[in-house]
């Protein structure tokens, strides 16, 4: 119950540097860096992964739609080298190596710049990842931290086996399938948010006296609140995306994002409904605690009520007094013995009237 | 105690599939499937039911209304085919079959799709069950899970027997009466609630020591928050019919909408109104408890303090010093036993007066 | 305490029934019914009651303008009469009849529905009773369950004895003042609440320890619930009726209603302090109990702390060991006495210090 | 403790009455009257103390400004003749002598209606004034309860001594000094307000065990309670100045009612600020007697659990067998008494480890 | 713990005084007091700091960008020079020179004047500095109460080594940056706030019974208010820049002040999460003092429950009948002492089960 399970601090965010610079403020020390590239349209479709970024380039101007999807923001400068090339805003670049950043989306004249949250639990432990989409005319690009596969690899298939409707659309229904595929996990991880919450809800109820679970509470709450901070604004992002009036959505998309958007309003629902359990949970435990101290206290003084009155009477004929008559009666001892007997059994029976036995 | 009263688990959202893919993410197993078609105008009605979707298409186009309520969301077959054959796009179908829709509306160029919530009691259990509703011109189609008759059998004589105004009146009316059955229901739900509640106060104040109404209260808390969560969108649903600007519903049936949405807003209030009264009756409950610790205490105090001093003065006199001349005298032992009467009956005066007793 | 104070429930909706059926569903059992009629202009008043509808039928089509008192609303049949007589719609007439209907205002054409609540005190119970009021060009018809005569009493012999400006104007300015009549009501009603708070507060702090307040205080806040929700929907009607641009409030009469705007606003703050208050008493109500407990364990701790060691000492001179040289010196026992005795005053400066006594 | 410290209840609205009726509803029973006249423009200035309305009426016309202070509200009569002269609405003139308004902004064409609430500290009780500010061309009236000389007193010498730009300008600048002046009262109440939590929070620290100070945190808030209700509405009073489009208030004056603005909105913020303090007030001094009452217990537990095993032993050597062997040996008694000494020490040292000494 | 860690008391604002009255409200008595400019264009760039104010006017009006930043407040003189040179408002100097003013925006004409708050942490305490930023054609002037030059001082060495992009660009870039700066220490400050916290959080878990957290939250709660009411502003200060359409602001800036926007937002949102979590913390710390007090109360269980039946045992045989037939079997002594250790064993086990243990 010592060990810390607190994951070590890294808020570094990029404090006084100048505006619109790159600096990457994430965990990952690895220097893995992978592009891989989903060139496709209704006929053809190439799948190719790359280390350097200068093979990509050509990628972005084809009559097809391509998806870009980087992995790993170590790599700094090869990022800055596709962002020039497809003239994006220095913020948007600092934006994306920032994983500080908040969910939020930019509009842009030539493309939209989206930053989302993955979420997962690892080991137990929420995990929030970094994402970043920019979608323009013919290509989006996605940059994560991590070659985290699962949240994509569906939709991979999808494109390259040519699944769904994928490869009849442009560029803005492959950003509608992508946020799509983040956003069904953040149900994974509200599931197991809820399940977290009815185990200690069991704990609770019949765990007995054991443990405590003040801490437990605590740590929910907490994951709770960084999941609400990282889930929220995708609401915002895909009504603002929805109603937006640039020319990169085209009008029959509308109806799917729509749908995106009850999607997050419900992830949304569900993550306030368990915040108010939660809150619950805790009001519920200290009424337990409290209960319990009820019947520790019932026990004490159902036998200090019992036995200090007859302690006091064997205390009254172990006195030392030269005339006490009661003491040499024949049957005294046993005439006492009898009347402790009526007493205890009297007290057991008004304490079984009070319930408290 | 031990028993679990939670329903299994299973919220297997389709998470992953294409987006317009329709899968069946209810509860039940049962291979149930029926239609029932009521054809109306003002001089006619016919009512029939099939277990075939072929024999209902013809239904769609004539001049009458008609009403088809299919039961059963697990033939996913056949509800494409009646979907297609009606011109729905891909998400809708999606949404019908999808149990975890959450309440909403969706209004199309020639029809309109509402997803609400069925809430009913069944064996002290909230159950919530899927409703899906599409208006177009000339028809409804509604989709249930189950056929569970009662909600709209009311309202299918009602039909057939011509009474009310529904006979002379189009497809937006019959909507509007199905949505005003619905909603009826939630009152029932709300007030079996609110006697729900009423039974825990009554516990509270007068059940006595015996039960721990954490538990029920939790299971209560948690019951209005899935109510909440099905209800309240109700009322923005009703709101968006009443003030659409589509031709489906004429202006002279607002009025019905605009009443529709005075329920919705009063069933809101209800559920917040109850859902305050369980968060007071939770403080009420924990009061409870510390009224009865201090009852406890208040015995264990005065016994002990009654008795501890006067067996520590009885063991004054029971101890074996050679020269203790209060020992020796005629009447010492009846002197001091009136005085620990005196001292008895003094500590008595003292708790009453202190009310403690 | 064991006498249940809660009302005997009632809450039958109409459900299912047709919409526009006029269904009662209030308490009332008596079958009284009177309209009070009062046909008035700047020269003439007169005053009449009626117990038939059809004779009242004339008035309203007069020059005069004319305000209809109809008490009682199992009549059902004469309501609906005097409804269709004057065109409203069906809705209307079902809303009259409902007294589980919440306020609203809903305006037609030719007239302007308004439901209000009336609230008053009857033998320490908090009673709502359902109040219609329809105005049209020329007259105002009002709806009450009960001839409950002393809200409206003030202003009858207003009209009749021409005090004020009410014979100069239209039925707009008769709308306000009744409204006026009801709101001012409501600080009446607050005012009563105001002082039940007060009462309790005087309980907590001088009362003693003999009353469990939980209760009381768990039904001050159900009274102020069933309060809040009737009179918050107020404010918004009236702000309706200010800004409505319907022909059937003049101009000059706004400032009348903006005045009574303030006037809901001022209720309503009210009431929401009182709540706020009331939460207030809760945490007082469990810290003055904890208070008590606290006093209650410090007698208990000072008893046992100084008896029990001195007990002890007693308890080793009673030990009837055969070698205890103490026993045996003939100021032993008198030392000892004056040790305990030295022990016993420690003690109690040491709790006097610690403020335990 | 016992005395009451609320003030006698006095909530008599004019319940009842024709609307534009004026009664004076405040507590005042001094038949106090006088109306200050300071008339002014850049060059000259009078100030005269009149206790008949009609010397005053002329002032009203002139070319000059002119600031009128009535004081007192019981003179109804004077009021009216006032009011009528200078053209107010009949609701105008009942507002000024109701003292249960609450504060608000009624724009007419030819002038403007303000209510205030001045608040102040008089022997440790809030009282709270009731103040009216009507503000036409050429004029400010302004009417006090009590002549309460200083909130306006500084700025009765800076016209009269012609400080700052007050007498280069017309009435609407008047107006904001006056609203002025009495906000910056506001400020000097929220610190007193801040000063009286931390008296308590002080008691709660240091003051040790002697005070219940559930009644002292319970009156506080009640204090921000109606300090909120008369602050609050003067936000939205001032932001309705600033932006009217009413000719009475120049352009280049709204600098000054934005500033003032800026003032009520810092005012609403400490209100709400101390608000919350309050709130967690109380939670600290539940902490603290739950503090207590564990060191209490801890002081009960120590001595009970070292002394009653002991005494345990030494009950058992003062048993009568007639063979106990023990008790004949030549050290038994000091052997014994050696093994309580331990006991003693052993227990002692245990509890020191778990920090309870 | 009887120190008192709160600062002296001075909320001396202005009150009673002509407005635009320049006080200075600050708590700094030194007269330090000097000028800093730096003057740049793309080529070139001077810095210079004086003490005399007649000096800095002629930087005022050249081609370049000037940064005049002065420090000290109190030289309420020579900012009022300053001011009148460039044609301020009065209201604009008062607040200037006024530490109590929020954070705020004005917009006028020629320049903008903004309030922001400087946090930062000194010895462990939460300092909140008042910076003014007015920002005119070619200039922006800040006034700070210190010179305390972190927070600026990477900025200052960008302008003069030409980083970035500053040196091209205008003052409404210059003035981004300030407000970048400033902002970017407001998640240095969020970030102590969030170690402050967790040290509770394990002082709560880890530190077992000495410490009373109390205080500790209490002082953290209102930091965070501090904060709060510092911070919040900020956001939409921010946004007004962006959306204004003030000429001084150049379109092609605003995506930076939009970057700032999501800054701001992004540090309220911390703020606002710490805020849940000290509330969480107090729940906590109440729980913990809760399970504490029940380890308490089972010892003292424990040791009574079991000795207190086994001392009235011994009492018994202590007592001095004449018949007491045990007293005289040879082995009743040892059979006792083994039906003794039978009911310890036994109790001992009892509680095992009952998880007292």
């Amino acid at each position: 119950m010592k060990k810390k399970t607190r994951p070590a601090r890294k808020r570094r965010r990029n404090i006084g540097s100048v505006p619109g610079t790159m600096t990457y403020t994430g965990v990952r020390t690895e220097e893995d860096f992978s592009i891989e590239v989903i060139d496709y349209d209704r006929e053809n479709c190439t799948h190719t992964v790359f280390d350097n970024v200068e093979k990509v380039l050509p990628f972005c101007t084809g009559n097809k739609t391509t998806w870009i999807n980087v992995n790993g923001l170590r790599n700094v400068k090869a990022i800055e080298t596709l962002g020039k090339h497809l003239n994006w805003h220095p913020l948007v670049l600092e934006d994306i190596v920032d994983t500080y950043q908040r969910p939020k989306i930019d509009e842009f004249e030539d493309y939209l710049f989206v930053v989302f949250k993955m979420l997962y639990y690892q080991e137990d432990r929420l995990v929030i990842e970094h994402l970043s989409l920019v979608m323009g005319q013919g290509y989006v690009v996605t940059f994560q931290e991590e070659p985290q596969q699962d949240v994509f690899d569906d939709l991979r298939k999808r494109i390259i086996e040519n699944r769904g409707r994928v490869r009849n659309e442009k560029s803005d229904y492959l950003l509608f399938i992508l946020l799509d595929a983040v956003t069904d996990h953040y149900f994974l991880v509200a599931e197991t948010l809820g399940e977290k919450i009815e185990d200690i809800e069991d704990q609770l109820f019949e765990g007995g006296d054991k443990a405590d679970l003040t801490r437990d509470i605590l740590l929910l709450k907490k994951e709770t609140l960084r999941m609400k901070r990282s889930v929220f604004p995708a609401r915002e992002i895909v009504s603002r995306i929805e109603k937006t009036d640039s020319d990169l959505i085209s009008a029959h998309i509308e109806n799917f994002y729509r749908d995106l958007y009850d999607h997050a309003i419900q992830v949304v629902e569900y993550i306030e409904m368990y915040r108010e359990m939660i809150m619950s949970l805790m009001e519920m435990y200290m009424s337990t605690i409290s209960n319990r101290m009820n019947n520790i206290m019932k026990v004490l003084t159902v036998i200090a009520t019992i036995f200090i009155p007859l302690t006091f009477i064997a205390g009254v004929y172990g006195m030392n007094f030269d005339n006490m008559p009661e003491l040499h009666g024949k049957y005294s001892y046993f005439i006492l013995m009898g009347v402790m007997l009526l007493i205890f059994i009297g007290m057991l029976l008004y304490f079984k009237r009070k319930k408290w036995l």
